[in-house]
Parts: C-alpha cells; sequence; structure tokens
C-alpha cells in the first residue's frame, strides 16, 4: 500500500486535530456571537465557474475531467462559492451573515505553511453598505484573536479609495499606479527606505514616491493619522469621502468597544489591486515573523463581477488564515491542551476487577464526562503508559480497597497527586 | 455563472447547516465520551491507494489525472484511508480508538438518499480483540440514537461467524454459501416467505433453507435466541464458541446499562459477505421506511488486507449513516431549532438610537449571547420582517422610554409575549 497522501495534503492525527478542533470551534462560536451563519458548498465545482475568476492564479486551478467527461475543479476558495450560492439563492434575508470553513485546494508548489489541501475560513456580510458592517468585521478579528489568547496583534486598517486618491494626488502617472501600489504595499516589511527603492526601480517618478511616503508614514491615534491626511489631500472630495468613512468606521469600534490597542490606521495598507472597494485590513503578530493573520475589506462589486451580473449586491469581509493561525500557536507554544479529548482512563488494579471498571467508566460518561477504560485485558501499568502515551489527564484507579468503600483513586497525571474520591466527588473534580 | 452544482453535490444554506450541526455535533459529543479522537484525512489519495479494495463498488471511484500526471481519486471512504493511516504510524498507542467525520465522493447515480458528495462517519477500534469492544460500538449507536431523540430503534445484532457455520449445519453447498447469505441478508425487509422464495431462486436446496430458517426466525430475549442456537447448532464447537461470543457481548451491554429495549439478536443479519469476522449489526427505526442508520461489525483482517500487510491490527467499529439520519429526522419532523444560530435580534425603534442597539448588542454578545443588530439603516417593521424570516426567536426592542430606564423590551418571537427587562435580566432570560 502506498502509505503517503498525495503532496501538499496532510493527514490530520488526533493529536493535531485536538488542536485544529480548539481553533476552529473558537473562531466559529466569535463568528456566530455577531449573528453569522455556516454555509457550505461542494468540494468540487463546474471548471467553468471558477474559470475566469483568479487571474494570475488561475493556473493554480486543481482542474480535472469528471468520468462524465464533464471538466471540474476542486474549489480554489470560499468567495466564488458565496458568489454563485448568493445568485441561486434570491430568497436569502439580507444582509446575509455567513461563515464558511472548510478545505480548499490549489495545486501549487508546496512550501512551509503552502499545502495543496487546506481549510480556508471567510466571513462575510452580503447586503450592507453601513461602515458599521465593516467595523463589526475588524471587531470579530480582535475577538477571534483575543479568544485564541494572542497578546500581541494589530489590525491594520486603511481603506482601498484613499489609497487610489493619494497615488493620484502624488502625482503617479496612471500607467505606474500598479506599480506604485505594489511597493507600497511592502511598507510593512521593508519600510520607508525600502520603499522608496521599490517606487525607484518600478518607475515611480521620485517626488510622487516621496509624497506618498509622507502620507503613508504618518503614524499616531486614528484622528491623528486622519487628519494629517486631510490636510495633506486638502480639497480632494473623494479623499475626503474615504477619510470620513474610516473615521465613521473609527467610531463604530470604539462604540462596540472594540480596545484601542489592538488596531490603528495604516495607509501603507493596500491589500490586492482590484478587488476591494472601500476599508480594507490586515493583522499582524509581533511574533512569529509571519504574513498577514486576517485580511479583508469591502468589495461592493465583486458579487456582480463573479457571478457575470447575476447577482448584485454589496459586501464586506474577511478572511482568517487558520492554517496560518494554528502554525503561528504552535510555534509560540500557545497550545496547552493535551493529545486527546479523553478526560479520565479508569484503570483496574487487577483483571477480576475490569468490569468494575467498565461499570465506573459508564457512570463517568453518562455523567458527561469523556472516559476509557481497558479493552485489551491488561496489566495496571501497561494501563497506565497507554493513559499516559496518549496525554490523558487523569487516571482513575479501581482497586478492591476503594470499590469496597465505594471509591476510587483519582491521579492527576501532571502532578503525580492522587485523591480518595466517590466517584460523585470524582465527577465534579473532572468536570473542572 | 453556472449556477448549479456539479450533479449529485450540494449546497449547505444556513437553515440546513444548523441542522446538519446539531447531529454531528451530538454524534461527536457521544463518540468523545467514550474516549474516541478526531482523525481527518485528505480529500485526495493516489488512486493506487484505493484501487483494489472495493470490489465491484471499485467503478464508482471518482478518479482523475492530477496536473503533474498522477492518478488521484477523492476518497471513497473512511475505511481505506484509516488503514493507511494506521500502517504508516505505527507509533499510535493501541487501542487506536478514533472517528472520522467527513466528506466521501462515490460517483453513483444519484437519486433520494444517494449522493456523490456525501458526509460519512465511521467510529472504530484498533488492536482490540475484546468482546468488550464489540459492546461498546453498539452502546455508543444506542447513545447517539437516544441523544438524537430516536424513540423506536432496534440495533439487531448477530455475528457472522455464527452465519458461517449456521450455512454450513444446514447443507448448503460450498458454491451456494454466497447466495444462501444475500437471500438471508433480506430477513427483515421480506420475511420468512420472501426469503423462501428468495433461496429457491438462489438455488440454495429447500431442506437447507429450512434448517436456515429455523435459526433465522428465532425470536425471543437475548438468552432464548443463543439457547435456542445453541441446540439446533449442538455439537458444532465453532459455533459454540461464535455464540458465547455473542453472550459475552450481551453481558458486556447489561453491564454499560444499555436498554435491552433497543437491541435484539437477530440471526438474520449477515451484513456484507467477506468483510465481517465476528459480531455484526444492522440499526432500524420502525418510522420512515428507511435503510439501516448504523451498520458494522468486528474486522480482524481487514486492516492487513487494506494495507497490503503494511500493518495487522484486529478490529471493531461502525458507519453512522449521518445523511439517512438526517433524511429520517427530517421526515420524522425531529429538527426543532430555527434557521440560525443567532438568538436575539435587537432592534432601534428609530435611526437615532441604532448606535445604542448596537452598543446593547455588543453587551449581550459579550455575555456570551449570539446577537444581530441592523447594519442597512432600515425601519423597525423592515427589522422585525428581517429577524422573522431568518427565524431568530427573540427580539430585543430599543426604545428611548426604554433606554432612559436602563432596560430593553424583549419580545419572543414564537409566543408574541413581550417583558420589558434589564440587560442583565435579558441576558439570563436568553441563555435558557
Amino acid at each position: 500500500m502506498q502509505l503517503a497522501t498525495p503532496r501538499g495534503t496532510r493527514d490530520f492525527l488526533p493529536e493535531q486535530m485536538v488542536r485544529r478542533e480548539y481553533v476552529i470551534n473558537t473562531v466559529k462560536s466569535v463568528f456566530e456571537r455577531y449573528g453569522y451563519d455556516p454555509l457550505e458548498t461542494p468540494a468540487v465545482e463546474f471548471a467553468e465557474t471558477l474559470r475566469g475568476k483568479y487571474g494570475e492564479e488561475e493556473k493554480l486551478i486543481w482542474e480535472f475531467e469528471d468520468l462524465g467527461g464533464r471538466r471540474i475543479a476542486l474549489k480554489y476558495d470560499m468567495t466564488v462559492p458565496l458568489a454563485r450560492v448568493i445568485a441561486a439563492n434570491p430568497q436569502l434575508p439580507k444582509p446575509f451573515k455567513r461563515y464558511q470553513l472548510q478545505p480548499a485546494w490549489r495545486y501549487d508548489e508546496p512550501q512551509k505553511g503552502r499545502y495543496r489541501e487546506f481549510w480556508q475560513c471567510d466571513v462575510d456580510i452580503i447586503g450592507s453598505d453601513s461602515v458599521a458592517a465593516d467595523a463589526e468585521i475588524v471587531a470579530i478579528i480582535v475577538d477571534v484573536m483575543r479568544a485564541l489568547q494572542f497578546e500581541e496583534f494589530t489590525v491594520r486598517i486603511s481603506n482601498r479609495r484613499l489609497a487610489d486618491r493619494m497615488v493620484r494626488w502624488a502625482g503617479v502617472p496612471e500607467d505606474k499606479i500598479i506599480e506604485a501600489f505594489r511597493a507600497i504595499d511592502k511598507m510593512d516589511k521593508i519600510g520607508a527606505d525600502g520603499v522608496r527603492v521599490e517606487f525607484a526601480e518600478r518607475g515611480v517618478p521620485k517626488a510622487a514616491g516621496e509624497k506618498i511616503l509622507e502620507v503613508i508614514a504618518t503614524t499616531g491615534s486614528p484622528k491623528e493619522v486622519l487628519e494629517r491626511a486631510e490636510k495633506l489631500l486638502a480639497g480632494d472630495e473623494k479623499a475626503k469621502a474615504a477619510i470620513n468613512e474610516l473615521r465613521d468606521m473609527a467610531r463604530y469600534m470604539a462604540l462596540m468597544g472594540v480596545p484601542g490597542q489592538f488596531w490603528r490606521l495604516d495607509l501603507s495598507v493596500v491589500r490586492g489591486l482590484d478587488y476591494y472597494t472601500g476599508p480594507v485590513w490586515e493583522t499582524n503578530v509581533t511574533k512569529p515573523r509571519i504574513g498577514s493573520l486576517a485580511g479583508g475589506g469591502r468589495f461592493d462589486k465583486l458579487i456582480n463581477k463573479l457571478s457575470g451580473g447575476a447577482a448584485d449586491f454589496t459586501g464586506t469581509g474577511t478572511t482568517i488564515g487558520i492554517e496560518r493561525i494554528i502554525d503561528a500557536m504552535t510555534e509560540l507554544g500557545m497550545f496547552d491542551m493535551g493529545k486527546t479529548k479523553t478526560r479520565v482512563y479508569v484503570a483496574a488494579v487487577k483483571a477480576e476487577l475490569a468490569e468494575s471498571a467498565l461499570e465506573i467508566a459508564q457512570k463517568l460518561r453518562q455523567a458527561g464526562i469523556n472516559a476509557q477504560t481497558d479493552l485489551m485485558d491488561r496489566k495496571l501499568s501497561k494501563q497506565f503508559e497507554y493513559a499516559g502515551a496518549l496525554g490523558i489527564p487523569f487516571v482513575a484507579v479501581v482497586g478492591p480497597k476503594e470499590l469496597a468503600e465505594g471509591k476510587l483513586t483519582l491521579r492527576d497525571m501532571r502532578t503525580g497527586n492522587e485523591r480518595q474520591l466517590t466517584i460523585e466527588q470524582a465527577v465534579g473534580e473532572l468536570r473542572q
């Protein structure tokens, strides 16, 4: 038998699943807290549904011929399926607040943190053009990161329309605007000096580049950043509207109690070239050195475009980089759970007590405790070995003396502490 | 845009997802209660991994050529991937108790209840040859069915080795044994008279058929069924061993407190032809007329066979027919949840109060309540329409009078009852 999985795909053993499910359930519960419901779409789509939507990345679509001779593809992201669902289901009440947390496939060259099969997680609002919706998405990102116990992270927020005005105001010629954006996008990684070099290499006029740097290098409170941008771009009504949008967004976030330490305005955030139409954001952690953990923004024309005009709704939302978050949390040692969901192993000190152990395990299960007991007629030492290998946090030892007293000995496998308890007491202890 | 999904695949809108997740989470929590951990494997496997494993069904494997020219297949079930994982990970402590709940793909002709992409749910113990393990699996099935609120269901249990001995004892010639099994397998559906006809059509000698019917038509308590089988097959040591296995299994189930009303011994259960090596079972509901909801058994040679000898472990387990269960529960009207996970919609009576509504929604969220509020500047009546369309159970109305008193009006959307409550009181109410 071929023991390997296809390149860029992975088995998730229980130890990894316990961590993945913790992250996934945490993320889901935040989404649901804000009134988002789950949506799922098939792994396979007609290739024609996906084609013509991803620009240069289109070459990564994992396409194949169906047994029936049709061109089929594994889904590439959650966005095109969302547009399809919206177009196919006009009955869905708007705003349609949904999250989608499923595998996606990209036939890319696998490398650290990049897989051919990976989980993608999107949360979006379709049909609201209020900045309150954008603020809600950022509030969700902050709640997700905090729920996962990230302490140092920043959601960096800007506005695509402001960026558009800024490069024009600075005097970047029309045919160099995309080049200018590509350079600006690197500000966070390479700093102002790096961006200056990029501008030169990409043919952005020096004077224009300096004017841009003057805007994007602005730091300070949201108020300060916006006032400075307003001053620099004074007289540009479209820029002013975009600035006011960010000002409203900041107000909504304050209303929602989003702590200021976790987000800032950063006009160097550009995020893609033609997908977004309003506020945009990226989320970075101080450690480890890793890309954005959650990026998104407003996409008022995307549903129309992706659905070929079959549906036309504004929208805003974000991707939560589940795989990257799991990698970052692993690297930072943020997972403190064991390798199993089992809470207690019920061990019999000798074979004759195995059935009593089984009865006790069953009582614990009925009380809602995840419990295992021996199914292999093993000696006590082997049972302890097994519980230890799985990282089960407690072992309940059933011996003749304990049984006679209606008790068991509960051993905490981390501390080695042992206590004699009734089953009811043990249940109370194990529930904590 | 192509609005359809490929044939035999489905979108799951939030309304359906809420039901599916309820079933999936219920099933998972029972598995975890018994000490099983999740495992996931990729959607794609090398075609060679799947080939040669499924007999006639092999033609349903959804195979295709990779962009790199390799033959790849969407996974067909959870069993072959399990065997691969076991062989690839000898470090996994045994018994390996895992469940796997993921989509599988079969390129079959879609029909009612049969899809090309569907969720498969398996729970298995690898590496234990104790009948206690078989009993545990049946206890899990019973707990799953009860947790899902099925009231009338029966796990019908037999033993593949007993069936083998029975047909030989009855005098079925070697080349008609498979035919005899195929007829016996229909007992539950077509009754003794139907099986008699099947025997005749399939060339099973009349006398042998009658002897078999005498055994499999036996009803009564486990004790009665076993005693009768023991009497009929007296002198056959292998049959006796198989009967004793069932006797032990019954004893373990009694120890685990599995109510007798939910299972019985039924020697007409054969379940497949060469996969199982010990106890086997099917699970049926009285209504609706639908096939087995959970079938499985002991498969002591399967891991060895599927892994091509790369691993050799005994095992037992069951499939839970998630899709069939969801269909049955839908048909029986057993889902009483709404279309959304949102618990409350916070409505402002006029636009000027929208920000107060937002603040209140945020307080409810911080208290763990799933809450939505308006993001579209809608009138109160439109907000109620939206909450009603989504089936959100409560609406919290924020008006000037309520606000002045630090209160809100909580409306139960099902009964129409309204109460003025403080936010803390509302949280208490909404948590119930």
